[in-house]
């Protein structure tokens, strides 16, 4: 297994992308394509054409996510799915999304150029509302599809100004009528004879893989061109209460106060080092912090702020946390878990491909774990699933300054479209 | 100098103190009389009756500040001058102002009651709207009297509904017309006919004295009964910036990050510490504290704090003005000065008179420095001026729980009468 020895047509790969981010522009160079808006019906629009003008079939399912087909020789067997979003943050940038999306499309447009010989179907899918910005929950169509939400907690999303996700799909043409919910859409087995004049089934998918900017700085900085994700990081929440006493800033002397902010700074520094001592994969953040009542010459009552905690391993992030219960109790903080999503493993079958093809394509490649959230994490609950990321300078990303180098792109979509060759043509 | 040999009737102030706190009493034991409301004019309104049924001839000024005068045997003599505040917070405690107006009447009524001689003329005053907790700033009348604000400034504060301080006086009907700034009123020496029968000419103060509970814990923790209040403590106000790079709680490893809640915690210590090291006159707080964008699950990329330094020696207080920019500079955080108010010394043979009394009463006294403001402080730009404090329980005020108890009213009351009897009748 390893490279396909196809070639992708990198001019028209990012020809594609130039033209998807002209839609909804922004005048620092960044897009605002925000999920089922008119800019988000122009960009999917944009992209069905062209799934259109390769004869692919493209249905969209009732959560609006796009799903385009390229036959395979077996179209019985389960079907390999590739692909990310097309909306984007409101100063967003060209590449989040859209990369994985429109590599897919030249994936799959260079295997049919070929006649490289496909026995499984290759599917592309376009998510709708990863990015949840203007629709909250984030990555809610691939959380229907995983079951994680229902289709009508999901389809009842309201935007700021009360319009739901459901009417607003309707409004721009996606509300389809494939099942969004995999498991539903697997056991009914359903013909769809209207969208597939063929007349088979839709079985399953096989594998999903996603090409996506890494929206962080590891591989830029480590000189590594691939990045094989091998799962995401384990998250939880908290919220720490320091409580102290109100008291003017003049009369009461240092030593007769209980001063919330006093005990912060230890604190701050403590969580600090025990994220360092846990490793480098280990992430404390903390994000919201604010003093009561706020005032400026009032010691404040109570000091409230939230932690982030990640790690891989969720043995791991348990013992951060609990840590971290420990030093908040220590100085009589309270600290109470608000949420944990568990770390999650990608399929090591994909991670293997992965590396193999960056291996025979000579690309330095890092394993990592996801920081963010990305539609595959939902996916990966139903479907075998693995992550390709690129570097994206500087780091930077939800950023009109989001940049990936064409060089990168070239060899994010190389080791994509070995994979998806490999993963179609079942070896016996 | 010392005793007066005098006495006063705690039952009688301790009752005049109860008879106050009525009006306006809230059901936690507290008292919301704010300034220039129905409950401060009923409350005036009783002090006035008390005066005038003592015989003393009462004016109101421009602002609304209330002077009751027991003449001396040389009104042409500067007078003294003594008394507090009867307004309040909005849950104000029964001490905070009263004390200091009612145990001047005490102390006049004793040295009327026993035929004391004195030469000076013995004024109570009340100051209008010593709180600022309806009209801002705090202080406005002593401010005016001193010249630190404008007469047409004071009067044109408004409420949160509007009203303007100079309408509500007179609507409560405690606008006079008496100079409300010290100077004028000198300068003028005008002859007040219709309310000062006697005809003689108002020439000006010889002494300030103001009797208050301490507002902190000083006094009670360390078991002294009386504390000589030498000064008032100097205060720099500041703003810090840290910045530092807004990013993902995930994808950044802790190394990459410039993450300016990290070095918050170094600094809060740092902060903490140069407090410490300066001595135990010095306060440091940090009273508003805020992470932006203040999202649990981005590392912040703004964190914004104040710092309130205090410390009755200029040159001290200039000394932590300087470390603590340091200290921000250090680490690359932005600190700006934004207010700076000067170390206020009360005069010396009034504190050496306090002192006298004490001793001779056999009361153990402290000499301390206020950390809040008063009358006193802006009196004293104008009159040679001084303190007296007594100790509140858990050094409590601003709260309904406020208390002082009736042994240590006693006390600061005789201490009081002491200064004033010294002070009034002035020795070769």
């Amino acid at each position: 297994m390893g490279s396909s020895g196809l070639t992708v047509n990198i001019d028209r790969l990012i020809r594609r992308m130039m033209e998807m981010a002209h839609l909804g522009a922004l005048p620092n160079g960044g897009v605002k394509r925000l999920a089922a808006s008119d800019e988000d019906k122009i960009g999917r629009d944009l992209f069905v054409k062209w799934c259109i003008e390769l004869g692919f079939e493209v249905r969209y399912d009732e959560m609006g996510s796009i799903f385009a087909e390229m036959k395979g020789t077996r179209p019985d067997l389960p079907a390999i799915l590739t692909g990310s979003h097309l909306d984007t943050q409101p100063t967003g940038g060209k590449y989040d999304g859209s990369l994985g999306v429109l590599a897919a499309l030249e994936v799959a447009q260079v295997i049919k150029e070929n006649n490289f010989q496909h026995e499984r179907t290759i599917a592309i899918v376009c998510w709708t509302n990863e990015e949840g910005a203007r629709f909250s929950p984030a990555m809610v169509a691939s959380g229907v599809f995983a079951g994680v939400f229902t289709l009508d907690y999901a389809l009842s999303r309201t935007d700021s100004h009360g319009l739901s996700l459901g009417d607003e799909l309707q409004r721009i043409g996606y509300k389809g009528t494939l099942p969004a919910v995999y498991s539903r859409r697997v056991k009914d087995h359903q013909p769809i004879q209207s969208l597939n004049p063929t007349g088979e089934k839709f079985t399953s998918y096989d594998a999903f893989i996603e090409l996506h900017i890494e929206q962080g700085p590891v591989l830029e900085s480590e000189g590594a061109t691939v990045g094989v994700v091998t799962g995401v990081q384990g998250i939880r929440w908290y919220d720490v209460d320091i409580v102290g006493s109100e008291t003017h800033a003049g009369p009461t002397p240092m030593n007769l106060r209980n001063d919330p902010v006093r005990k912060l700074g230890r604190l701050i520094q403590d969580i600090y080092e025990m994220a360092h001592a846990t490793g480098s994969d280990a992430r404390a953040t903390i994000g919201e912090l604010h003093a009561s009542p706020g005032s400026r010459n009032t010691v404040p009552g109570n000091v409230r702020f939230t932690v982030d905690l990640r790690h891989p391993d969720a043995g791991k992030l348990q013992e951060m946390g609990q840590t971290l219960t420990q030093l908040c109790n220590q100085i009589g903080a309270v600290c109470n878990e608000v949420w944990y999503s568990p770390p999650v493993q990608f399929d090591s079958r994909c991670i293997d491909i992965l590396a193999n093809s960056c291996k025979k394509r000579k690309l330095p490649y890092r394993k990592l774990v996801s920081g963010a959230g990305h539609d595959a994490v939902y996916v990966s609950k139903v479907i075998p699933t693995a992550m390709i990321f690129i570097p994206c300078k500087n780091g930077l990303s939800h950023n009109e300054a989001e940049y990936a180098s064409p060089q990168d792109i070239v060899n994010g979509t190389h080791v994509l479209l070995d994979i998806i060759c490999e993963l179609a043509t079942p070896k016996a």
